[in-house]
């Protein structure tokens, strides 16, 4: 059976940027789930939700957080399933303090850092298809097409420009 | 009873860094224990001891350490202690990692931070004797006395200094 | 008889910043005394101030400031109370000088730094009790309640946002 | 059969950082293949490298650099493989840059981002065998037993800490 | 024949900070060809064009991206023509990441790099114009134009702002 | 009669960075006085100091400190004489705490802030002087001599260069 | 006769920036000419206009600018009278790219630095206020009635806050 | 005639900085003076030198200095030929004071900017041999055989790497 994946955050107010997120893994046809768990706030749920993630049958856990983010750092501590972390801008210093949070693990507790905001949430689920599709052909596919559309999508914006230079 | 001191650290390298704030609480006659554990290598014994730790009979607790700190935080997240966190200098960023790791918390878990290093560990066994102080008058007498030698040492240094300039 | 806490702030814009913090204290039942000064406007009122705090019945002070933030650190100078000090993010800089001005405090006169801006307000009133909870055992239980409270306000959250995820 | 890992590196001198990876790689019989190549000396190799990366039975990128860190972006951006990236530490700015240049990745090509230097390069030998983990069951019970020793080892360390301190 | 100039950039949303550069450069009549590329997103395209750029009768390059900005390095791998590097300030940190990808560039793959955002832009149309003025006198003499009118340009805002305040 | 400069520091490890400071006011025949204060250990020798400048015939402060760099403020707060901050380089931030803490000062109680460490106090001594040198025609031609001085020595080691180069 | 101020800056956009330093100038009665210079723009006039600024009556400098802000230094360089520098906040990064390149002076150059944006630039002539009022009283006095209004605005925004909060 | 290429520092001490950048031109048959000057000690010297250089025989004009890096936008502002800045990485914030103070121009005064340090040195020498190769095809033809030396000194890194690897 296909691994799920689990989108958590650390607060209602990062479902902002992980919307995203979810919405490419649904596109590509992963399985996931959304859950609000603060490492903070509710530690004893985070350890729990790690501890056990492996057999509820998830491959990749995406956990977004901001300020001392340390939400994705929690869930490594108790698991070795991979870990991917995104750091959210939230607060005056516009998310570096998330990034340096996220990133700067000790030996042995690695989280896969994503860059700061939304687009380090696409990202995210991009990453999580990336590792899925190691042992699941249609995710790699799917990878594969959405590469080309990119392709795709670079060359017509290019196209659109220089119409638009060339008419003026 | 008078309340005990514990003294937390992520990594024996830690105490270099450390060492002075014990000796500092053990100057004051402030009782207190050493422990290495890690949020992100034994977090389970992280969080069984900061939910423990107002029964054991601690007061204050301090943590030190470096990179993405995580201890403080996470001991913060399980008591309602007064927590103290010491950002240690590893690593290349100098600190200013752990230091934001450390202060940028979210409400309603405050760590009490103190300045990067071993100056700032010293600071630890200084807050802590402050707020032990509220409620122990022996150990704010402590403090009064080590405010006096703070002005003294500076005077002296500021006469050692004079004397040899105006002896140029 | 119990401590009270005193709340300065160097400019009356600062009142945005700290009205959560002064919120939450008396909502925990907690006395405090609101005063605006200056550590560069009106120093002398700052150093008398400190100097006479603890005979004028404060067990902490809570003290915020923006940019070259000296606020704290000159209350920390003048008196061995503990001594919470909060970063404002005033002026182009978002606060990181008045962090670093506040958190580097040389060995001896701690400040317990807290986050910038009004989230590390509020854990400025969190800390404060914590502190006074350790002699007054209703304070302690206020905090309890509190803790508890915010487990059950992220559990609300996660599902809120599961149930309109599931709908969809 | 199982997916090898290729270790992949901006300049020889980065070998000093890397070579904890490939050891540990190594220590739990991931088969993997180290090269030097450069997204600014050999970038037609490295296009090359990536694009064959998968069809040549890799399961995994890691790829190391320093400075406008761009070889883990290079390959990122020509092959749908995992690709994990190390900022090197070289310089006068410490990896700040090549930690910048490494994460802040455009949506749709991740690059997982390590911590600066060595530390980053042992936690990208543990997420690649994380990753290779979830269809390789020997590698995942490598993984439980690496986590079990790091456990022991805190606890061993806080133990000779303990003893020396008692025994003062 | 003279030299033309290409600009390339890494985004449509990049547009908005490169026009002014293309501005410049038709006003001073360089022939300029403007397209989207993307280092991470269409890198093959980016080769082959760098590859090809000085035979199909381009002098200088002018590359603009944010974020891990490669766009200008990926080019200046693959050619000997000289190679401008505008960082544009996307996302949080404001192009700070994008200035230090784009100017930390390792010994002999040079790129000459200009400020973040717009004034960048047109600086990068001015140095292409110096750097095609070595060779053609027309530009030569376009350039010397464009200093005096710097020069009675901020004369003439001098004497606005002195008449206005004599007058007050 | 002349103005005499003082010259403050924080602590007697500052005098390594403040020496040259004095040495040069001495060359420049301008009397000045040396001492160590705190704005965190001896607040109240500083407000005294500071409100009694003028009397005592300073004409210009000088204050050397480091981390939370308070001294010149707190100087600066207490008399309307000019007062010239120097960061000085102490701690793992390298001096950018004590520039952000010396220079972010309110409106209305300027420092004037030099460069972080000893070139910032060589020019706190030359600012001095020329602050003096307005009313003090000796100290002015001083500093016209010393700036010949110094393109006499630019062009001296411009000389020693080029014969180095043209004899190789 | 009393010396003359000189306000310079290196745009006509920092007029808004600087508009309260000249309005502080006229309120103390200080004489004061601004000015509209480049010293990237209009160099050979900013060379000019600080070699003959001491016999042009001028006493102190203060220059205003943004980005790599060279001005203060320019004229610096070519003068003996104190020159007092205001980084202004244009551009991405908000100053702090022209406070470095304003404060970091080589010695026997100093730049008097002041705070970033319209803070500093009330600072500005403050400083100079303070630097005249050594030779003339009249100005002295200015500043000494200027800073008791200081305290007495902190103290009637104390008031109003207290009555506010006591009234609630 | 072919140009020359002037290679001016702010100080005797950059000579351990550009060394390379002589010997590459030099190795390349580009005809260079070297010449001590600085933006803040020899103004004059400077502004002379860059009002000159055209007609002087210069092509391009690299620059370099640390700190508050003023000497690459003084000539700059004298000249329209093409300037190339070097940041050097002295005093205690590594360079990125240099970094700043030299690429953030304003628009209309580029400097093409290295990265910092000696790495930047030779990437200067590069891209002043990439624009002189413009017109001078013998240096174009050095460039392309640079940048094959380039390809084969990385591949032959690599195969003592893996020569070295596979014989353990």
């Amino acid at each position: 059976m296909a691994y799920k994946v689990a989108v958590v955050m650390g607060s209602d107010s990062d479902w902002l940027t992980m919307e995203q997120c979810v919405l490419l893994l649904r596109e590509w046809g992963i399985d996931c789930d959304v859950e609000i768990m603060s490492a903070h706030r509710t530690p004893g749920r985070v350890h729990e939700f790690a501890r056990q993630a492996a057999e509820n049958g998830y491959g990749v856990i995406i956990a977004a957080a901001g300020l001392a983010a340390a939400l994705a750092g929690s869930i490594a501590a108790a698991t070795t399933l991979p870990v991917i972390g995104v750091p959210v801008a939230s607060g005056p210093l516009q998310g570096i303090d998330a990034l340096l949070s996220t990133v700067q693990m000790p030996p042995g507790v690695p989280v896969a850092t994503m860059g700061i905001g939304p687009m380090g949430a696409r990202n995210a689920a991009c990453l999580a298809a990336q590792i899925l599709g190691l042992s699941d052909p249609r995710v790699a596919e799917k990878l594969r097409v959405y590469k080309k559309e990119q392709v795709a999508s670079v060359e017509a914006k290019n196209k659109v420009l220089r119409e638009r230079l060339s008419g003026e």
